[in-house]
């Protein structure tokens, strides 16, 4: 094996990345190291490139950042017991301690003593990243690389649309970046009565449509509440999935709640914001659950059946792809909201 | 309007039915009449053409009989208030008292005071029945009527199959008859990973692959418990819904259910049976939902959404029809096992 | 029976009430006629009284107001079945139309055509109340006047409360007004690992600490997140229980909700806020639940199960006890914050 | 350090126990080594030393049995990071993989790799013995040691108590050994409406009323369902917690369980037996919940609640104490059926 390797590292503080040759990682005794097959570019990445305030308050350079991957194992430390040189494995991204009250209960993707790769740990836009044994998440062999390295953000889609029953619902999806498009489908495979989905980026609806949504609206050009009220002769939706992060379309979303709805939120609002509590949420009986993460391991094997059974097909989501060396298209790609998933090969 | 009507009516204690004259029913002020534009048969309808142990402790002759309607308003009484003359209606044939502890809690399917259509009351293989309002429920007026007839049956189905998650999960369904297959198209639409069923008639057997099974075996014929393990890698699955009662056929179920797996019982077992409650329930921490009749009124507003949205396409499990008075030809049909569902048109 | 009765009524809009003799309501076919035996203040009453914006907009004069009662019914409309003259009950206020969907679902509590005693009809500021017979729920003979007229508002608490899981758990209460009181009898009965509780009113505080909280808090003067905070290791709440609607209580309640915690809004805002949804919900992976009124009737029940067996005592909470006549003295209690629940004796 | 301890040995295939001298076990990488301060007689003790059907097929002589423990970490291996020398801990016997499917998703306890101490590994009834770092529960350092010691088998209790809600109902408890005992401190602490326990033997019964039970009957002396059934005005109950694994009292307590009504089963019966699924589980929509172990660690964070807030009290369920050298009087005080909790200190 090489000793050195290409690595897309965030050098020092500031805007921009950069590809170097760094040292290939060493692996620890509970490590597996993971020659990179695929690399996806995820909302996060980007804010580490432009070195927004949170980048700058999260990030310790030199980094190699990067965290959605799939590859494989080419070697081993001596305490792991599960996986192989030669497994195809995806990552999960959250290294939880495993000793906590909410590792200890089911609930890992709260662990406040979580590492991720990318962010506080070397990561995957490189040839080769190690990771605990824990991380790696065995594939079939015969899994196309563009799907098993979409399954760690897949993961989010997953734990938001399985948080409330969808079947035989009316459904309003807010915002349709990559993480709603890979949730369409799913809402799509359980049965849910009606898909409304909403984003300002015509080219991403029409991805939405192909995802499953029923109908799509864009709020910079029409009303949407009015529009989805009339669709539902007045009733208003019984689930909203929050997906944007935008203050209007989570106030809209509430809006078109009905009395004894379920509201998803998995968007990140900038800032606070005014809401209102009372007419929004109390006076209507609302049950509103925040999501972060994928629940480790539950949302892994929800991911396994769906993809399994072929319910859902992600195929359509990856819009773009590029080799490692394009990484800054890519992340230009990305960037301009006309675009799904954007892939790298390194 | 006529006053005399066709009626399959129990006319006395004894096997047999015979089709005759009666009046058309009088309308209470709180009730509908039903001008029936088809009616199906149910189990239940064979066990009182038969006069077996249950219907002669149940059945007080003479009775008209059948519970599985619709068909048009005609008229209403002084206090109905929402339903109309000229609606088109399916029934729902458990009528509850609205004043139990049961009733009042949004659980009037296990109602004390419940009194079935066709069973306790006279009902609907006739040219008219009669209802109380709460009883019809309103269609859209361009429903096909081979749809709208099955939906009290369907509501087994429904209350069935959403009495717990099924979406990513590999399910066994044990007997295919027509309520079976018509929750096979549920299971298919919720996104099952995988679907296995089991029935001991062919016929049934070919219908529930067009209803949405994967997998089909036949016990006369095969070792389900090996074939099933096999097919799920030693596994076993994650849910058992149980629509047999037959003793062999619960005992396999549970034998493939997996630790922590769940069971849903419909099939009603006609007698006691040694049951290994110890290693097929508590060891394996297995959770059990015995269920009865539908939810009075969450699984009509579920099939609303189910039928609505096209998810669901219950079409291929009618297969026979006939006129009324071909009523004897109708329950041989059903009798055969190789039927699906089988309707009567007035 | 006397044909003229005193009543408390808003004459004509603007503030105030006064007492006059009204007719005794007459009995529709499915009503009961109740000569009230004690009626309690709402803070509801408190805004008709005052004459505020919410009042200006719902309020039709002439209204007899008042909508927590109790008494004995002296006559009952022609098609009531199960209640009787001479039964004792209390009444629940929130009077729905049994056919919408959410009737029709054991969702009654959010009938979108409520209508409420004391507020859209006649109440029970009066020496009699008409109601409907379903309104009229059915005490123990023997049971204390003051504890039934406490049980439609104690409904509030038990709605609340058995919104999540208390048993072993940390739980923050925030307002310690009359319903925020009864609730702690709750928390406390269903064995919560410990109780903070917070308000600015001391006298409130002292009531809370009689009902069952362990530690009190007054946020105007001490620091709350501080208190609780280091009371529970630096861990926070499991539950917040939000009973106050003031901004500053809601955003330390979360605050201190442990990640993946549960917060139970009853309280209503006066207006819309700044809430940080991303840091105290979704980052948090918090559950709201937004209640509203009680549940019709899993409530009522539940109540029946509390109040029966004894673990929960509400009679601290009663602190001021008026005949009928002195209405504004009672109203003046009720208004200082130096009160738990007012009684009147019509 | 001693090198040599003793040790409450099954030496060689056949019944009975007894005192040797053995090695101090030494301590692995990821272990602790523990000095026994009091262990506790599970019914599973019993079982071994009898050498029944079930010991001769699980155990392997030579074996120390006891797997109830509390003690002091006296040794840690080089690899633990959260145990320390000096720490008070409780021991969770149930020794999982961490890498199943029901590890990985929050349900160890029904993990297929399971090791047991004192089963399939050496126990407790010793001076030391040593456990995996995860399998210690740090206590607070002024836990009494017989509430320490107590608390394996409380998790029992309390996994089966948290199965479902409780507060406000009516509950059937059949069986008052251990393990019920310490979970009628449960069921009254989270505010059952009443509760009602059987056993045969009038000891039992004694402490099931100390510890809770408001009205205690014995099958063998009285009628339980009809005296159950008149206790409940016809009723019966809302739930049944089974813990006696005898056939009749699973009859009973099925029989008198509400329509709707859930049945949590811990008890163990011998052998398959007849029941009627039909009439006891289908067509009274009960739900059954198997219970086994506890959950890992969910079920220990919440017993620690229950016993840190005190609204639980264990103490009356230890009824005798022993000097481990009189291991022989213990066992046959805990087969007499005369006792709560036996524990013995080494």
């Amino acid at each position: 094996m090489a000793e050195k390797m290409k690595a897309v590292i965030k050098a020092h503080p500031g805007p921009g990345l950069e590809m170097t040759m760094v040292d290939v990682p060493t692996v620890g005794p509970g490590d597996v190291l993971v020659r990179v097959k695929a690399t996806s570019i995820c909302g996060t990445d980007l804010h580490i490139y432009r070195w927004d305030p949170w980048a700058q308050g999260r990030i310790r350079p030199p980094l190699i950042v990067g965290h959605e991957l799939c590859g494989e194992v080419v070697a081993v430390g001596e305490r792991v017991t599960q996986v192989q040189v030669g497994d195809f494995i995806s990552a999960e991204s959250h290294i939880v301690c495993g000793t906590c009250v909410y590792c200890r209960t089911g609930r890992g993707h709260i662990c406040p003593n979580t590492q991720i790769i990318g962010v506080d740990r070397d990561g995957a836009f490189a040839e080769y990243v190690v990771l605990p044994e824990e991380n790696a998440w065995i594939n079939p062999p015969d899994m196309p690389v563009e799907l098993a390295v979409l399954q760690e953000n897949f993961g989010n889609s997953v734990h938001t649309a399985f948080a409330t029953d969808l079947s035989a619902r009316k459904v309003l999806v807010t915002g349709c970046g990559p993480v709603s498009l890979m949730m369409l489908a799913i809402v799509k495979a359980v049965g849910a009565r009606s898909i409304y989905a909403t984003d300002i980026s015509s080219y991403r609806l029409g991805l939405a449509r192909t995802m499953g949504a029923d109908v799509t609206l864009n709020p910079a050009k029409e009303d949407v509440v009015a529009a989805v009220r009339q669709a539902t002769e007045g009733e208003g939706v019984d689930v909203l999935l929050e997906m944007s992060g935008a203050p209007s379309a989570i106030r809209d979303g509430f809006r078109l709640l009905k009395d004894g709805g379920v509201a998803v939120l998995l968007g990140i609002p900038p800032a606070p914001f005014e809401f209102d509590l009372a007419n929004e949420v109390i006076f209507k009986g609302i049950t509103v659950y925040g999501i972060i993460g994928r629940r480790l391991w539950e949302t892994w094997y929800q991911m396994r059946g769906l993809l399994n059974s072929g319910v859902v097909d992600l195929r359509p989501v990856v819009t773009h792809r590029f080799p490692l060396d394009k990484f800054e298209e890519a992340l230009e790609a990305m960037a301009s909201g006309n675009s799904g998933k954007v892939v790298l090969f390194p």
